[in-house]
């Protein structure tokens, strides 16, 4: 079982990293077998991308950043270990990412968490891999409508789209998340492993194909002037808030 | 916005051309960022296929009517506008092919509005890529089973099958598109129209590919005794019930 | 129409190649147009693969084994009959493959009577073809979900998913397929036939192209010690719950 930490979870490199190093350890240690991912952070499951990772930095910073976003998505999209989010907060962008890699998803019953991607909202488009994993999950034509329109899904919605599982009490995320990992643990590993690798090799095979390509189009769309100055001012206007 | 007209709005040649050249001039106006299609013809949208650019004419006329056809479904699968269908009347055969390529689908609730591919009805097939967008709008088994027996699906069904986005009384369907419209606009074009874009490349892709073959398919299958025969015992019966 | 014997139906090399030999035979019998497969067993459609094929056999018999298997699912998933499964019995593994290839699926209401995919609860794992036709069936999320955890479905719920198209009164299984198969016969022969196999084909062509190669992958699984340990110990708790 993990936590993560900053104030909202947002996938710094470091967070990223981080994130790859421990899922990798638990996969090789035999003791382990499944994993719940939740938050420490009140009312935030991830933010998502870090948007200071995507602004005012130099091509190479992005590229390794990037790069260390479809490592993470990778490892959890094919883990052999049983992934089940538990998503206690809200869960946008990267979040969503994250929670559509995992085996199961259970959400909190509050209105204000709502789970989804919504970059086209921020000017930007998901990446081609995280596209397929939406198809995947929700099917091609409510994927197509809630990418371009940038649909957050309030839990009911996300449970009747087929984006969440299953929808429980905020104060029996955890537990629930804990009966239904029971129950994949019932199946045994091999056989459950192998059947998931045959059901997501495909999906994942398109990135490693072109894991380069998809590199080099998150920076040259990233490097844009218009995209940069969007974000700046997205940035600030996150930044008065706080203050 | 646009209506069209002929008595039903069957697809001549004539219409599909025009439909081509009004699409093409929209897009590259930049004073337009969506488009609404309805029909003024009273209770149809479109009774699609024009039976009589079918019957009794050389292979030459098959073939630049299908080209034709092909050529109005690139331009609106694939257009960078907002394309809201007002279907405000009956909708099968080519009518839904037009209805499956927009971003959204409003159907008008009377239960003689009914909106499928009934191609084997007629004893015709519906073409690869008409099969691949009703797949992506309603999922591999509902267009298998649809498909085959040439269902037509009344508001309510076409509306639980996922075939329409929503169902509005007679009167309120443009008015409910337009809300709708709204909703889209509020997007950034350029995100939403990469997003889409990359949801619909592939199958668009497929018939790009394989454009000329699937040409010379309908040109064959047309020019055989036995449909040529079928579709003039089925157009002498539309004159009939006319006359 | 057509019943099958065995004990629980389970697919002995026998069977499969009997079914495949009578499947044939109506394909070209012009008289028939449509089968209705069903089980002359009570309270079992068919109980799968037969494990005795399975275990202590040499890999010849194996690869016969499982060649037989691919032949009955190709002949049933892309025969020009309509095939109505009236479904009067439990339905696991391959029963439930045999099911999935028909056009259409009757199960009778009774909650013992459970259909699915249940390998993994063995060891073991379904090939991808199989996988390939629960995808397009119930789609990827449900698929995925429903093969890592060998979801057995009660009726209600096969229903919800879409594994089943109808749930009947148990003495009403046959009669509601006989209506429902005079709904496809109602649509003309050589258009339904071309439609369902333009839904098919690329699912049957993705077995054909690696067909050997699938085989040598079921024969070296089955001969591991470790699968061969678990089918044993799995045969005698069978016999020990006869005897």
């Amino acid at each position: 079982m993990k936590f993560r930490n900053p104030p909202v979870n947002s996938l710094s490199l470091e967070l990223l990293t981080e994130l790859v190093i421990s899922l990798e350890k638990l996969e090789n240690d035999k003791t382990f077998r499944g994993v719940i991912l939740t938050s420490d952070c009140p009312r935030v499951f991830s933010a998502g991308l870090d948007l200071t990772e995507m602004c005012g930095r130099n091509p190479a910073h992005y590229a390794e950043y990037w790069k260390a976003m479809q490592e993470l998505w990778l490892r959890t999209y094919l883990s052999s270990l049983v992934l089940v989010a538990a998503i206690n907060g809200a869960c946008p962008a990267g979040g969503c990412v994250i929670a559509l890699a995992c085996d199961y998803r259970v959400l909190a019953d509050n209105p204000k968490y709502r789970i989804g991607l919504n970059e086209t909202l921020l000017g930007i488009i998901a990446p081609f891999w995280v596209k397929d994993a939406y198809v995947n999950t929700i099917g091609h034509r409510a994927a197509e409508q809630a990418l371009q329109l940038g649909l957050l899904f309030p839990p009911a919605e996300a449970l009747q789209v087929g984006l969440v599982d299953q929808v429980a009490p905020e104060d029996q995320v955890l537990s629930t998340a804990l009966s239904e990992m029971a129950r994949w643990l019932a199946i045994p590993d091999h056989a459950r492993q192998l059947t998931k690798n045959m059901m997501r090799k495909a999906t994942a095979d398109r990135l490693l194909r072109q894991r380069d390509a998809d590199i080099q189009n998150f920076v040259s769309f990233i490097c844009r002037d218009s995209i940069q100055k969007s974000l700046q001012v997205y940035l600030e206007k996150l930044r008065q808030r706080k203050g």
